[in-house]
């Protein structure tokens, strides 16, 4: 019995460690490095190389190591097994974190006073009024956020595909409702799900609809964003600024018009990190659930997508 | 009667006007267009040219527009009379404000994620560890901003000359305190009144026991700072960043070497900036009181300072 971490290009020996800790009995594997894929009943997984999990025959569940799973439902050759992913508080807090920094950022105008800096400039301005906020995708995160700022004082919208019901938050739901959930806010934070249906959703109609001077923060893939119709709308409004922390290809390529564009503020993905202490009980849990044939915790509806 | 406005270089219109309103029967002149100095019997005053007060013969008391007295009381000619200041909720509220969101800038790295943005660096970092926090003076805002972050779940000490005692807060007094109340914090915030006691308290020593990897912030006055052990503290440590509101010349001159520091962020005099709307009602309460001999409202100490 045994293991399999699938999770290319990262170290893994703390996450191996603690699962053998909690786990003595089952080996704890890192792929590709299988001593007999026959052997492997559960896979931890992160963007794998499509086509490794066909060769595991005797798997039963899927982890997925996060909470996106697009990266893992991309595989055509994906098995027909339970998938889950990580729901983790501590995920949830930090990106409520890094989104409250993130706001506070541009109320106090710091985006204004790091370019005034750069050109010694001294020009005192008042706070921005940021009062509204339009949270897209209310999941376990979009949810959280969305409750945060409404605690926090801000008229809060939310938007997802399907509809949603949250006390103090105005829900719109379905594509013909995502312009009107826009229309009126000061800050659009995107938390959607990357899906076949989110995919380049945020082009330029949409962008086109937001009222002058918005700010756009998206935390969620790079892939749901028309990134050119994001910076026509940084150039030529409505858009004030962008606050980016996930792009279509990460590392984002040297090239990219984002490095040196005066209104993106980019940060290389941080704003919610899978945290190994607080997600191993998770994948034991589930480990052990999926070799008793029970249902997984955090389950992940493989034809939505999420 | 008269009230006098003596504040120079600023637009008073909006001022005058709203003083109008609330005192129809008393006029309201801004220096130096008086129409009889003998007239005067109440000055609202900010950073007034010396000697500008004393030839008010009938002047009953002084009001200070803005919650730092400094600039006032170094008037050697200041007549001795009751002066007292603003105490804002708005102001309170605008510096706990920027405050928080300054500790979340530092929290999330924007400053190390900034720099490396210009040079189109994509380098992922976990959050700072800011976890202790000391304030340095603890009257109206100290006392506000050291309760806002204990709330916020940091540990915080407070630090003034003379002793205060704060719910939660490990409050330090007297000189030879002071560098122990900043040895173990990870953020700390200077809002010390400048007085002939703090002009340029923050020196060499100071700044050389604070922990490695400090973070300094100051949105009191400059002149409490010496510059230039600040800068080494900087380039030699302990300081890891410093982020500066106020400086001992406003507007900072182009040829300071904070400007283009890289450890420096610079906010143009922002944290809190007076509201006439809201400090209107205590400059009509205090020229009553002054008309009627009663204490004012907010009484500054002369000799203390603050």
């Amino acid at each position: 019995m045994s293991i399999a971490l699938i999770i290319p290009d990262r170290k893994l020996d703390d996450l191996q460690q603690r699962l053998q800790q909690a786990l003595p009995d089952t080996r704890i594997e890192i792929w590709p490095e299988l001593d007999d894929p026959a052997d492997v009943e559960f896979a931890v997984v992160w963007k794998q190389p499509h086509g490794c999990l066909s060769g595991l025959i005797n798997l039963k569940a899927i982890q997925c190591f996060g909470a996106g799973v697009d990266s893992i439902l991309t595989d055509p050759t994906l098995p027909d097994l339970p998938v889950s992913r990580i729901v983790d508080p501590a995920l949830t807090e930090a990106m409520v974190g890094y989104l409250d920094g993130i706001v506070s950022y541009y109320r106090l105008q710091l985006d204004v006073f790091t370019r005034q800096q750069q050109q010694s400039l001294w020009r005192p301005k008042s706070p921005r009024k940021l009062t509204s906020i339009t949270v897209l995708g209310l999941g376990e995160l979009g949810g959280a956020v969305a409750n945060h700022f409404d605690k926090a004082g801000y008229q809060v919208a939310g938007w997802a595909r399907s509809g949603k019901s949250l006390a103090n938050i105005r829900c719109f739901a379905g594509e013909e409702q995502l312009q009107h959930a826009v229309a009126a806010a000061d800050v659009i934070i995107c938390l959607l799900p990357l899906t076949p249906a989110t995919e380049q959703r945020l082009n330029q109609a949409f962008f086109q609809a937001l009222k002058p001077g918005a700010i756009f923060i998206n935390v969620a893939r790079g892939a749901i964003v028309d990134d050119s119709a994001l910076l026509t709308a940084l150039q030529d409004g409505p858009l004030a600024a962008a606050c980016l922390d996930v792009f279509c290809q990460e590392p984002l390529p040297k090239d990219s018009p984002f490095w040196q564009h005066p209104a993106v503020l980019i940060t290389p993905h941080v704003s919610a990190v899978t945290n190994v202490s607080t997600v191993v009980a998770q994948i034991v849990e589930n480990y052990q659930r999926a070799l008793r044939g029970s249902g997984l915790l955090n389950p992940v509806d493989t034809i939505r997508g999420y």
